[in-house]
């Protein structure tokens, strides 16, 4: 099992041998993020939910959804990085709020927004 | 220090405590990574890249981007789960994939198309 | 009936007015779209199709939808503008090539890919 | 001149001949947009401003750019046209609504977020 730092270390290597730290602005990362979500989306486009999660089935198509989504990932762990954010610790605190601001006892089974329950 | 395997833990029982995994459809969470993307990148709308390093000491708004890091991750990593890729190999893998594309003799220094490597 | 024309006109003279231009680089339009889609989309993320065409005869609900997609359409007529692109006249001739890319007798009925269309 | 309507008919043409209507969900569309938005912002990823808009003398590159952002604008088009909003009025519209949020006296040459704006 891999640590996140493990990996970001690694995307950091990768980057540092080639110089190009001076390329990864947070404007051109968010960019960068963006054309790899783009990416990622061809393989739905045309499909149904149920046609995507049957092509994961082919190998050949599994193993391209899975390099579009090391992109995203890579691009989102170099922009944490620049940001001097710790996305471990970031989850673990969005998890624990939104377990406050969605209770089980209200929002379970059906999709609420937070500014409805609010008004509750 | 958490594994990722921890994280998406984490992530699945609060989603399956709320009974969500219904609305988790591959097209949904790509919908989800986009609304999301969008939401982090209003922190560096009109901003240079320095004013956002600059803004980045203010730790309310270090926290909010923090926030929309976190949840870029959160439905990135529930839709690897969905798709029942693994996203440590998958990063590990095109890391490798791309220290071969990209000979570090090639291109230190300055980012070169891979279109235009290939024409060398 | 407006002419796209005059639609810029109106929107460069807003900008103008209030000296933003400056604000208005490629990549900061590029980002703005980015965030404006994400704004859009919302409006879409749990429902179902049926349920985005059913919400819309609600007309709170269609007015908010109209503005977001005003405002991605108001960044993408910015983006043209500033990089000197008449839109109109691209739309013309996109749908022109589309037209040869799809042959009517070769993808009736069905999505293909333009790369399989060219292995046929 | 061509009026929007003259564009939407054109698009609505060319989908009819192939049948394709039934792509085209709202959340199709979306990942439509989000697909060429990225595709758009390739040729802007590593490039400074003033780069993007150097590279914009050639025509090449010109041509690549504006079949990119047609195809924004023709997923744009085609969403509008699916959920029975007249995009002109709401462009009209929505300058409108910027004109008396942002008011000229107090934007002038900074731009300053709505939020604050409502605080002075």
């Amino acid at each position: 099992m891999t640590e996140l730092s493990e990996l970001i270390e690694g995307i950091l290597r990768f980057r540092d041998e080639r110089d190009w730290k001076k390329y990864h602005t947070p404007k051109n990362l968010i960019i960068s993020l963006l054309i790899e979500l783009g990416e990622l989306s061809e393989h739905f486009q045309w499909k149904t939910n149920e046609e995507i999660l049957q092509s994961i089935h082919d190998e050949r198509i599994k193993e391209k959804i899975a390099e579009e989504l090391a992109d995203v990932a890579i691009y989102l762990l170099l922009l944490t990085n620049e940001l001097g954010i710790n996305l471990e610790e970031a989850i673990l605190k969005k998890i624990k709020k939104n377990e406050e601001k969605y209770p089980v006892d209200k929002v379970k089974g059906r999709y609420v927004k937070y500014t409805e329950l609010m008004e509750q």
